[in-house]
């Protein structure tokens, strides 16, 4: 069996992370279409070692399309996924429009696979930061089941986009050269600098929280379970591509150090990386490029009765979106 | 009234900013002599307008100097701080040699000011991270007594020391220019990355934590409440000045976000930077070079009967060195 694939948004950094992990992966890909926005369409991508026409998203690019990836920004998806699902496809979706939709699955497969059996066409890809999170917790709290969470986030530039990595790099020379460094992309500057912000665009809630931080609440709630509680301080950083995260949990029986580590190192899409001898711990710039979330820092949070710390790093193009949404994908077939 | 000043480890990064607070406010200063290694010794540093020698530190420069401010390595401060004591100087010590020790305040002028009339010529300067999170959390802890804070740290490189800036700009621009970045100072590669790993040098407890975030622990129960419980997670980032925190906090009783602003605004050595129309809020580039903790992100944490968070950030090598330091001098005159 082989599987008629469309990649909508291949441009975009998420768009050319699912072609290579579609391409590294024993996906059955049939055939595959490339779709982007009209400014790209005529460029190629190669795949397989095949060489790709760019296709212009438009109503009909998805005929015989069986299972769509989307990445386009979330007014394109709302426009587009329901013209997909018309025409036959399945649709996952990486952007907001649907994730909490209560119609529609939002899904980690190593957390709650089940549920994407459940849709109506669209499935959806959760927040990057909400994944990888929900990637490391997941073994936690099936053993002591956790109550609350304190995160704070380490988010690299590569969530925001490819404009944002070359302002990034732009900017950081430009200090460096000590010329004049003016952002366009973020509203101050993220050359050496943090910004408690994200989104980018109008972000903040009525309660003082981003968009981001109450993604974090909400979809943990929807995806692993309904009544945890998550405090979210999501922060940009100057990292091109890994998101970092300083995680807190309260599990309402105890699970030791010893015993998550021991968890850790057994569940699924995680590595393990806290060998303080050696001096390892997950890092970015080392998470780059993989599949999996890694895991360090695990030490007894002493201020609570049944407190945990980690350290959780994962690649937020691959398993924070392109990575996720081909495992969902994977599902399906 | 004029004070013989020393300023001990006048060429380090914090050195310098001693000496620029020096002739920023108006303390009193007689005779002003800057103290650094051999290496250093017959270098010029300016001092409101005048040119003055670097003298070598020996066991014999303390003649005559009535407060030295000390900004050395630890073993170094516990060698000549007594050397200094014995000569009639009264040391302000910035290291990690004498903070707990019983005989020796540990002091934060906004916090625990009277704490500094009980010394025996030594009086410790805090851990960076610990100030300027005692600045912020003291109008929260005076009106709702705080029980528990988890708090997550962005550290500039300036608190490793001046080569660590260096290594940030270099290996910024190795990887900028695609040429091989070996990190030197750091174990791991600073540049667009994270490292979750302070100090530098052997920094695990035996519960897991580092010495820095031990140091916010133990510190803040010495500076403002002995029952205090602090969970921290200590990260280097690739800013060169000024260090964000990502601070919850739970209460005895509820302060509302509303009062905890009004608390922040009316208290000394803070400025609030919460505007969430105009999209700001503290970032370590704008606070570089200020004497104030900059307090924003300040919301409800909805997740514990009376939590608050808050994002808090200063300039490391002022207030969370050299001003206290300074103020701290201010306390002895």
């Amino acid at each position: 069996m082989s599987v008629s694939i469309a990649v909508v948004g291949a441009t975009g950094a998420v768009g050319q992370a699912m072609r290579d992990v579609l391409e590294e992966r024993d996906f059955p890909v049939g055939r595959i279409r490339f779709l982007a926005s009209e400014r790209s369409a005529g460029m190629e991508m190669s795949f397989r070692g095949e060489v790709h026409a760019i296709e212009e998203l438009t109503e009909e690019a998805f005929e015989g399309v069986q299972i769509a990836l989307f990445s386009i920004p979330k007014a394109m998806s709302r426009k587009f996924a329901p013209i997909a699902v018309a025409a036959g496809a399945v649709v996952v979706d990486n952007s907001n429009a649907f994730r909490m939709d209560p119609e529609v699955p939002l899904v980690v497969p190593e957390v709650n696979a089940d549920a994407a059996q459940g849709h109506n066409g669209i499935i959806a890809n959760p927040n990057c930061s909400t994944t990888q999170m929900l990637v490391a917790l997941k073994p936690i709290h099936d053993e002591g089941v956790i109550r609350r969470v304190v995160v704070t986030t380490f988010q690299a530039v590569s969530g925001t986009g490819r404009d944002a990595m070359d302002e990034l790099r732009d900017l950081s020379d430009a200090v460096l050269s000590s010329r004049e460094a003016r952002p366009l992309v973020y509203p101050h500057l993220i050359a050496f600098n943090c910004l408690p912000e994200i989104p980018n665009k109008a972000p903040w809630e009525p309660n003082g929280y981003t968009e981001e931080e109450m993604k974090m609440h909400n979809e943990t709630r929807k995806i692993m379970a309904a009544d945890i509680q998550v405090a979210a301080t999501c922060v940009r950083v100057p990292v091109f591509i890994g998101h970092s995260e300083a995680v807190t949990v309260e599990t309402q029986r105890k699970v030791t150090p010893e015993r998550a580590r021991e968890l850790l190192l057994n569940a699924p899409g995680i590595k393990v990386i806290d060998d303080r001898e050696a001096r390892t711990y997950p890092m970015p710039v080392d998470c780059a490029g993989s599949n999996d979330t890694f895991v360090g820092r695990i030490r007894e949070d002493y201020t609570v009765a049944n407190g945990l710390n980690m350290w959780v790093v994962s690649d937020n193009l691959r398993k924070g979106a392109a990575t996720n949404a081909v495992q969902i994908a994977e599902l399906l077939i």
